[in-house]
């Protein structure tokens, strides 16, 4: 295998889940025309495709072999909501986002709060359609919601993304805090979208328990990686405004371990990631890869 | 009967729907500090509860004899949700909301986002809950869920929410537009909550279809004596800033048909409710003193 890259890698996965989201934009409800034009903003942002990714690969490595791209799409949706809110100038106030403007930048901060909360039932219905699609998947669409909607609710995305917004007072802030709150922010999607991919296979509690760790751990893995980042690039090549962190006076791991040190914690994080699947026979090569590319990106 | 008063009158029912709500709120999921302190503010704002005294109402009018207030408080928690956005500085920058500061005055801008968001789901859990609870309930749990959340979803309040802010822009807008909004801002939660209703007490289609009807009917009229009200009232009985729509160059009913037009067209859809509700039988005498209630409110 050639030198591990986020962008190029599991390029087949990524243009299914585009595919995916696009077609997803197809069967939106109807709604004024405003907020259909900032869901359709907020949905198709390019992105990494991350969280999908880690869908499709935990479902193949607990033995799925159908589509599960619309499931993964989903989860794309859950994550375009929380960029667009993390966005808003009563958030985190940022204009670009993956090399375009912003969707408040594009069509107003009123058309994007309303938008960003019309996306969760949207991304819950998707779901649940495509789960129900699937060869055994009716009794298991229930279940995957809930977990979906768990994971985008009060105490996992939305609770982080406030506690991101609380840190923001405490420059000098504990390590302790910083690693709850991007577990909520980060890892709560992510530990939702490997448990999601084994609950689409049909994996027993115990696996699915095994995936949401490892899903957990590179969650948080990634934002050690995404703080380095912001201290390290440039703007061009993150496709958003870097250094920003410091600008806001946030808590980040390079602010409390250094740059050495906070990278030292994302590769413990993926190799303790990798351990529990390890136990639990489910680490395949591609989710070990994917756990390697995620601490070894460079945007 | 004595004079209809919609702020005395239900009095048992209003008692045991805030005692819901207070029950509800001890059941929260855990949550960041300052976004639980604004889901309990949003919450705990004290209102007429005209529509968990509709979802009452049409229980009982649709033959049901149990306890179904924690699905009123569920249908409260969502018009909860709407009136915190509402007011939010990107929408109608309101300050004052039933007679205290309103929650982003309260508990700040962000929590104020976030915790709208929270409160969909939390009502959601909290109404299947409750109907899985009451005597036959187990199935009807799901379909309740599915139509508060499309009443709270993109093509039901929040996209009224919008079109609302659009016709800001509009002033010169026309009838039909104006009651298409809302119609969507303020009849979909009162046709949903009449529709739950008859759903929990068991009541087939076609009743809950006359039910659904008989809630958007007076919830139009509701609207429409809201915009009669800010012409003609004080702040101090309002408990909300008076003359506000003016103030924003709003569309409204009075604008457009004068007052006596304006009322004239509330009766006649109060009228058209109960109509509806007598074809099919449902026609209970409180159900028609509710709708007496909409339309000689005076707060």
């Amino acid at each position: 295998m050639s030198e591990p890259n986020l962008a190029v890698d599991f390029g087949s996965d990524r243009s299914y889940i585009d595919a995916a989201l696009g077609a997803a934009c197809e069967t939106l409800p109807p709604m004024p025309r405003r907020l259909d034009r900032a869901v359709r903003y907020a949905l198709s942002g390019p992105g990494k495709r991350l969280r999908g990714i880690l869908v499709a690969a935990s479902y193949r490595a607990a033995g799925g072999g159908g589509n599960v791209y619309g499931l993964a799409a989903a989860v794309e949706m859950l994550h375009a909501y929380s960029l667009a809110h993390d966005d808003l100038p009563c958030m985190d106030d940022d204009d670009m986002r993956r090399g375009r403007p912003t969707a408040h930048k594009a069509c107003g901060v009123p058309a994007t709060v309303v938008a960003g909360v019309a996306i969760i039932p949207i991304a819950g219905a998707a779901a649940a359609r495509s789960v129900r699609g699937m060869y055994g998947g009716a009794p298991r669409a229930a279940p995957i919601v809930a977990v979906l909607m768990q994971a985008a609710g009060a105490s996992g995305m939305i609770g982080g993304q406030l506690h991101d917004l609380i840190a923001e007072d405490i420059p000098a802030d504990s390590l302790e805090k910083l690693e709850r709150i991007h577990r909520a922010k980060t890892g709560a999607l992510m530990a939702a979208s490997a448990k999601v991919g084994g609950m689409a296979a049909g994996a027993a509690g115990p696996a699915v328990g095994a995936l949401g760790s490892f899903g957990a751990d590179i969650g948080l893995a990634f934002q050690i990686v995404d703080d380095v980042l912001d201290v390290t690039s440039s703007s061009d090549a993150l496709g958003k405004t870097a250094g920003r962190d410091a600008e806001l006076g946030k808590s980040t791991y390079p602010a409390l371990l250094g740059v050495n040190g906070a990278m030292d914690r994302a590769v413990a994080l993926a190799r303790q990631g990798c351990n529990t699947l390890q136990e639990h026979n489910l680490l395949s090569q591609e989710l070990r890869h994917l756990a390697d590319l995620v601490i070894t990106r460079t945007h």
